[in-house]
């Protein structure tokens, strides 16, 4: 006998994309699958030394329960950043603070949703947020997205062939996997479209603030007169991934049904957690560390644009990404990009196969994501070459 | 403009209970009314020194993204210290690391029901339970309580009353808010009512290692010959709530899907987190600590019983736990429960009213919800009193 599952569950299958994914952690692998931060940017001193100080002077603090909404002195610091920062939030939105990004997207569809419901979506998008939106029981409708973010006319049309769709998602900055920034214009008219169809947006931001070329675009968020976007922002990709803190800029008059679905999905994030970015704000400077990881990335980002321009020249092409973590690349149309993955995954090269970004991961699809921030720089070389010398076989 | 709510929220309204409830946490208030541990209880030099080696020897392992099913030295621990101490587990197990006991409920509902779906639950039961299914959309079905636990002719009867009902949602040690404990023939009753119903039972025990008085009574887990046992568990009473780390001892053919819930929840529980609890496992003796804290629940709880017997004698009855953090008391039957915990309020006494652990929160209730662990001794004392003297107020 076996316990009978939820059909949003029995749905989400075993797929040949994710057959892939299984293996791509394995050990000797080159990570261009991964989505982790450099490990060399986590302030690994200024963590230890804020945790003793906190396990020293307050441990009952740290460890008793804490509440909903987060530690309030993470929230008002992490109001008062963001506004100076990004002009996020108004008097009328509420920092609630979720472990991690992901819960950010899962509590906003519990509370928006219903199973059947339909979310827009970009199209490529980030794999944990579809699935999330799947284990919700939503349909999924793609929007693609062009060079400057969504295409708005087939928006616009998607909208209107999908009546009672319940929110716009999407990663206006560096888009995972797509690489793409939106541009003001869009972000406007994308804004537009949601008010104009009774719809919510969540804008998804883990990346930001890793820009690495040209100038930030305003967030859509801070576009929010009407009180209809919900803003997911990370502590994942500048301070550290382990650690699971988040926050949600939630329009106040969601904030009630946000904190509820907070306290039904797991009370409360870890108080030592929260205290211990609290205190990082306190007692370092938050800003210059973020312009420390961006060098990183830049050198990165940098060091793999070169190398595939030398390895993989008329066999991969791509847009260089101002920012963010990964590069979107393109295999000539006549190659099986499955089969291309595969190849490399027994030259133990893992990356990312592009259906897996896709409503219907069976649909065909002539792209990859590689990631340039796990890596170390060797492996960024030799991986590249790898790639370049197992494209001679698929070359016609 | 306002962003529309799903179904599950908005009905999800304000009540007399929850009204109560907002001022309970109130400073000033003698705290009869929260669930939190005795934070004499916690191991504070503890988590200070392993969490200062995990910083020094290992930072970047507990900043790096960690796997979905947990941190697996803690892994395990967890389940080998569960077999030696509570014979739970085989090899038809597995054991999965979450953010507190509460998010075992939300995982399991999420993979187990549909809105609308029926859960079985006592009557009373943990009002934050309650809510997690309420918020999937569950309907709940609630089965009385005895002295022994659930009434297991009742629980026939709702079971056929709900043919597809889901699961059976129970709290067999020190019920929360019953204080009762389920004997093991209810145990098996319990079991066999579900297997012959093809329902899951989701066995909810985080006080199990709290007993005060008797003999530790089998897990309905250590039952399970057919995979059909979810079993939550957590290190929020026997280490520190804050900290956010428990786990669940899922079926293995509900372990895949279990996994995928746990992943669009949020990814991962804090790997540092999880690698306190498990240097906290090898460097300090669990049990001992387990056996310190029984020794102060069972002074408070003889304390607070005394107070009771002395001060509220011929108003408030109460069967005595055999552990856990709280004590059922019952009003007499002409007295206005809500009536008099506001009158309480008023005199800076904070207990639940007991509607608020019912199926239905509008129906008449004689009960209150006494915790004992969180309160000093002294507040144990002054609270039962000023209980004692509001009560003559209410005697006929």
């Amino acid at each position: 006998m076996s316990v009978s599952l939820s059909k949003n569950f029995t749905d989400m299958k075993p797929s040949a994309v994710r057959e892939i994914l299984k293996v791509t952690n394995d050990p000797g692998m080159i990570a261009f699958a991964g989505g982790s931060p450099d490990s060399h940017a986590f302030p690994c001193a200024e963590v230890r030394a804020v945790a003793a100080e906190i396990l020293e002077r307050d441990p009952v603090s740290a460890l008793v329960y804490g509440v909903s909404e987060g530690y309030e002195p993470l929230r008002q610091t992490v109001s008062k950043w963001l506004k100076k920062r990004s002009d996020i939030g108004t008097d009328d939105d509420t920092v609630i603070i979720t472990a991690g990004g992901t819960q950010v997207m899962d509590i906003a569809t519990r509370i928006l949703t219903s199973p059947g419901d339909t979310v827009i979506c970009e199209e490529p998008s980030f794999i944990g947020s579809l699935n999330c939106f799947r284990s919700h029981g939503c349909r999924l409708a793609g929007v693609p997205i062009e060079a400057d973010g969504m295409d708005i006319a087939a928006l616009e049309r998607t909208v209107k062939a999908n009546p009672g769709a319940k929110f716009i998602y999407t990663i206006p900055n560096f888009q995972n996997p797509g690489g793409t920034t939106m541009s003001l214009e869009k972000r406007k008219a994308l804004y537009r479209v949601a008010l104009e169809n009774g719809l919510a947006i969540l804008e998804d931001d883990p990346y930001g603030f890793l820009r690495v070329d040209g100038r930030d675009v305003p967030s859509i968020k801070s576009l929010d007169t009407h009180g209809i976007v919900f803003y997911a922002g990370s502590f994942s990709k500048i301070l550290a991934p382990g650690i699971r803190v988040a926050y949600a800029v939630v329009p106040k008059s969601a904030a009630g049904a946000f904190t509820i679905g907070k306290q039904v999905s797991d009370v409360h994030t870890g108080v030592l957690n929260q205290m211990i970015v609290s205190r990082w704000f306190d007692e370092y400077d938050v800003d210059a560390h973020i312009e420390q990881i961006r060098k990183i990335y830049r050198r990165k980002l940098d060091l793999m644009c070169r190398c595939l321009d030398e390895y993989c020249r008329g066999f991969i092409t791509y847009v260089r990404p101002q920012g963010g973590l990964f590069i979107w690349a393109k295999l000539p149309d006549e190659v099986d990009m499955l089969e291309y993955v595969n190849a490399l995954l027994k030259e133990r090269v893992a990356v990312v196969p592009g259906s897996a970004f896709m409503t219907d991961d069976t649909a065909p699809c002539s792209h990859i994501r590689l990631n340039f921030s796990t890596p170390c720089d060797e492996d960024i070389v030799k991986g590249v070459k790898i790639m370049g010398s197992v494209a001679k076989r698929f070359k016609k």
